[in-house]
């Protein structure tokens, strides 16, 4: 059974997962990937995955068979488990509690070898739209206090499957990182009455210095204290905190920037590993005011070192300027692109 | 000049570093690791860091030559720089400083192909000795209010030297995550009127189940909520917020119980990347009564992925109760040593 600790002193909660246990001799293996064999998300495997829990597919084709050009699955090993209780318990002065939640994965596409850089446009809106749709039902479930829209992409980045995929994990608490920007947008707000983040996208838009593209509805910037080389944050131009309220032609907007931000990265660096994640609000209605949902995007370029760990802040060493003009200057099609990296 | 940076939502200060300063370009550049070639940190190199600060080495040997057994001197590629004044700025509605501070190598040995797992307990002594001379010479300096002491081992664990080497850096702010510690051991103590750190070390003791190795004065354990497999950290048994309050005898017991962690570490896990990082109090005197040094071993067995990035939050595959029994099994000398990896 999964199991979520507490850190005694921040207070940071912890997931101790027993279905993707490893055992101390596991980490001596050598870590080779695995390339050009089996995929459990390639057509004709889709029994090889935990029945689907909705796909895009045609009305003539039954689930958990080809056909499909987006599929949503559980994860066969779930950090977190929705048959669990979400039960606290004491372990002396310790705060535990069942691992319940939910872990899902998005399956971005049947074609093994592309990427969400490489997409087209139509493809990526109906990501989101599965993105919106599972955040939706997910979120209704008792006892689910936060639901995380992430995407690792490449093995340096934790990706275990080369195949395009994002991840959903629904949790019992609040993460500890939208913890402390909704305290911290809180303060903001009480101190100037304006919502940092709206006040983040009028500077970006003042200066230019940071932007990476804009479209009607979404800007693209690099954070003025990023921590990582090309750290790319997106976010809504108008002020709503929670994913969920995206529109119809919001969706429209949000693929767009997302799937060009994602295609200067993958020309520009060519094609690094990196992360995504989208932050929101809690649906409790809490930071409607003073939080503003908006995705992170981070390169892993720099290996994160003991400083870091340690401390809690970064060392830099691309300013944000520099890598928003790099990246702004990288237009679709005027640059050749790299062929996928095997 | 190096600038620091603060997240205006949570308040995170970023270091903008212009010595270590990375162009687009250089992150597409094949990442090979140097084997074999020129190191700084061997004898006969000396000239080629910055000038000694201090050094072990016998009283008939001039500064900058052959003859130490420690040497610690300024970065050659410093993230900060103690030629700046600590002045702080405003960029529209960002707030920023000056890089001030300072930021140091303590090279451990002058055996290039040793490591710390391996040194005599004298050897290691010394490099606690150096660290607490370094320490306090650091806080004292006009402007600083941190000082960080810590070690990257390996190049996963962003180690960019094989040579066994130790850093030091002095911050004109307190990092994030010692001041989270400050905040929790805080509200524990006004709740409880105990130290958070004692309390655990009770328990720890209590169970036994999570500790690695103990002495007269120090105990190492795995934490209950370890973020990673194998996460270890070294406490003094008695309560005392500060590390330059470590007594000469203290000293003898840290240098113990570190190196032997490190070397059932080495053993067991096959001489993995890891990182470790000392925590202390401020010298404000705040902490006195809640707050308790420590360090903190962080082995880089997985690869940390979005969802940990993104919410702060962690998946740990290992139980610390199994990590802990089987890292309490390997004792000095009963297994074979591995040769250092290549």
């Amino acid at each position: 059974m999964p199991e979520l600790r507490k850190d005694p002193v921040i207070n940071r909660w912890v997931i101790i997962s027993t279905e993707r246990a490893k055992r101390p001799h596991d980490f001596m293996l050598p870590k080779e990937e695995k390339k050009g064999g089996f995929c459990p998300f390639d057509y004709g495997n889709e029994h090889t995955t935990p029945p689907e829990i909705m796909a895009f597919r045609p009305a003539d084709t039954e689930p958990n068979t080809p056909g499909w050009w987006i599929r949503v699955v559980p994860n066969k090993f779930p950090a977190l488990d929705p048959s669990l209780e979400p039960e606290r318990y004491g372990h002396g002065m310790y705060d535990a509690m069942k691992g319940f939640g939910a872990h899902e994965v998005v399956i971005e596409t049947a074609d093994h070898n592309t990427n969400m850089a490489l997409m087209n446009l139509k493809q990526v809106e109906e990501i989101i739209w599965a993105y919106k749709h599972r955040y939706e039902a997910l979120i209704k479930r008792e006892g689910i206090k936060y639901v995380l829209i992430f995407k690792n992409h490449g093995s340096l980045a934790g990706a275990s499957l080369e195949h395009p995929h994002s991840q959903i994990i629904a949790t019992p608490i609040v993460p500890k990182r939208v913890h402390e920007e909704l305290v911290g947008s809180r303060e903001y707000y009480s101190f100037k009455e304006r919502c940092v983040f709206c006040d983040m996208i009028n500077q970006e838009r003042l200066e230019n210095a940071r932007v990476v593209e804009i479209n009607d509805d979404f800007i693209s910037f690099e954070p003025f204290a990023s921590r990582f080389p090309f750290e790319t944050w997106i976010m809504p131009r108008r002020h709503v905190h929670s994913f969920k309220d995206i529109t119809d032609s919001e969706i429209k907007g949000f693929a767009q920037i997302l799937r060009n931000t994602l295609y200067k990265i993958y020309v520009g660096l060519d094609n690094p590993p990196y992360n995504f994640m989208l932050h929101t609000a809690p649906e409790t209605g809490e930071g409607s005011e003073y939080y503003h949902w908006h995705l992170e995007i981070v390169p892993r370029l720099t290996k994160v070192a003991g400083f870091e760990w340690g401390s809690g802040f970064y060392i830099n060493p691309t300013p944000p300027e520099e890598a928003a003009k790099f990246l702004r200057e990288i237009k679709p099609g005027e640059q050749k692109l790299n062929k996928l990296k095997e």
